[in-house]
């Protein structure tokens, strides 16, 4: 993880720098505060383990990187106005500390600074960039809405849910590594292949989000195990079940969720998801796009000693076992 | 106006034949539905007189004008959230038809869209046409972000309300004719004068927009005299009034702020602006900024004739007589 930890440092370092004018305040107060939030910072290394792969200074792809920080944060800001979340990573949200009025313009403003950002990278790159990155934003803002109207919907079919999921999230690890190629020169070819790896890697990861939930173990876990389920969310094991069971069975998972007692619904729905078998089902679905992705990676013909510190952020996003 | 009225119809007819998806509709509709309610598209056309006025194929400027109007109406769907207006060219806004959270969203991925059409001009233009409008964006968003302070703030000066309405509203129309001159292969000189003629003019109209809600023929002008008096708006005529008043004076502005009966309220400001002859100097301001704009025009050396649409559209919006 050592030099994985040194890019995030660099990200860290690049955030600090920003240049974020002082006035208006109220617009640019939130931003400094919001990105200062700390993360993981997979994204933006994403974009410089891209470009390593592919033989680049990594420091060539910093702006590139940013863009992809700031999207991200941007989206994250108003995500939280819209799904009404008090905290994020613990701390207030900028529509909580401030109000929603400015959690509106500070986010439309860092959007526009990720394109201020990528703008900063070889001009004979930008038309690449640019269309990659449109492409992304206009996705992850449909995968947005989709989600949002899946909270409407009481049939949602497993091929949406994925879809879902890949618009709102996977699709942005794609572009984040596929800048990182198109900086690097690389041949069309490859930047299909490591978006598709940083794509289906994120479905994967997603999809193992949902287990995590329900199968964590609860002390390594650190936060309430079954929450999706208290919340009736409608996760892929949800999916997975209705779609496994029969009329008797379905029957059973609708009366488990509709226990009110959080801590005997939380059991009796994992009851019905161990009958049908939803633990294994999900996880050969989970593997399928993990499979999927490393396919894609192995695919790339160029020295197998860059490609490890990819393979070294696989292992560090796997450790957390179902 | 027969050549101005054309190129606002070649703008309508190109946002109909717009490339949203039908799906996911809570997205898409609300953008077409916006989209349609009219308005004078007088940016957009801005681009396309910006092309002409160099000698340029407007038509090779047009999707730089679906930029401008994209971005336009970006802005209008997430001001009018934060205005909590409910209408809009008098049909509900979206966040009145639909919801809030559906206007963020539809809002964000038109701006994206906006970018989208950028990037279909010539790449050789790609980079200036984004650092114009990469910037312009970002002021946009500081003027929003000043107008919503300065509604929580007692003492505002002249030339902060300036700077405010210059972001907010007038750097847009510089850039929308800018881009024109971009795209005409104009030299920076000139795209410099340009672009101060579009931004002059803007302030000069929008302090027009400040006299005429006082001083407009009431019958001409179709809405309520004194709209801005009654709904105590920090217009440039009550900032002008406080500046040219002693102290006795001010009390009295005060005073007659504080009117309950509206139109006893109007009548009492009015009286208060007359004895300063604040009428008289905003109209000093606007010329001021009118010429400014008219002397950049000027100042721009090509064939007179070139700027004849330019010179008609000044014509038409300055019929509102004050």
């Amino acid at each position: 993880m050592n030099q994985l930890e040194f890019y995030v440092t660099q990200i860290e370092e690049q955030l600090k720098q920003n240049d974020f004018p002082i006035e208006p305040r109220n617009l640019y107060d939130p931003l400094r505060y919001f990105l200062n939030l700390g993360g993981k910072r997979i994204r933006p290394v994403l974009t410089l383990l891209g470009a390593e792969l592919f033989e680049q200074d990594v420091i060539q792809a910093m702006p590139a990187a940013m863009a992809i920080e700031y999207f991200h944060n941007f989206s994250l800001i108003h995500d939280d106005i819209m799904d009404q979340a008090p905290l994020r990573r613990a701390k207030a949200t900028i529509h909580t500390k401030w109000d929603a009025n400015i959690a509106i313009l500070s986010g439309d403003v860092l959007l526009v600074k990720a394109y201020q950002q990528l703008c900063k990278q070889n001009s004979k790159h930008l038309e690449d960039l640019l269309q990659v990155f449109n492409r992304t934003a206009i996705e992850v803002c449909e995968g947005q809405q989709m989600d949002m109207d899946f909270e409407q919907r009481n049939h949602i079919t497993q091929q949406e849910y994925i879809e879902m999921i890949r618009l709102k999230t996977s699709v942005l690890l794609g572009c984040a590594l596929e800048f990182g190629a198109i900086i690097s020169n690389a041949s069309l070819l490859d930047r299909a292949r490591i978006y598709s790896f940083g794509m289906n890697l994120g479905i994967a990861f997603q999809i193992q989000d949902d287990l995590l939930d329900l199968y964590a173990d609860s002390e390594k876990f650190g936060k309430q195990v079954g929450g999706d389920v208290i919340s009736n969310k409608k996760t892929i094991l949800l999916l997975k079940a209705l779609e496994l069971a029969n009329e008797t069975q379905k029957e059973a998972i609708y009366h488990a969720i509709g226990q009110k007692d959080p801590i005997a619904k939380v059991k009796a729905v994992t009851s019905q998801f161990d009958e049908l078998g939803v633990k294994q089902a999900v996880l050969e679905l989970r593997d399928y796009y993990f499979e999927l992705g490393i396919k894609a990676l192995q695919d790339i013909e160029i020295k197998e000693s860059n490609k490890k510190n990819l393979f070294a952020l696989i292992d560090f996003l796997k450790q957390r076992e179902v």
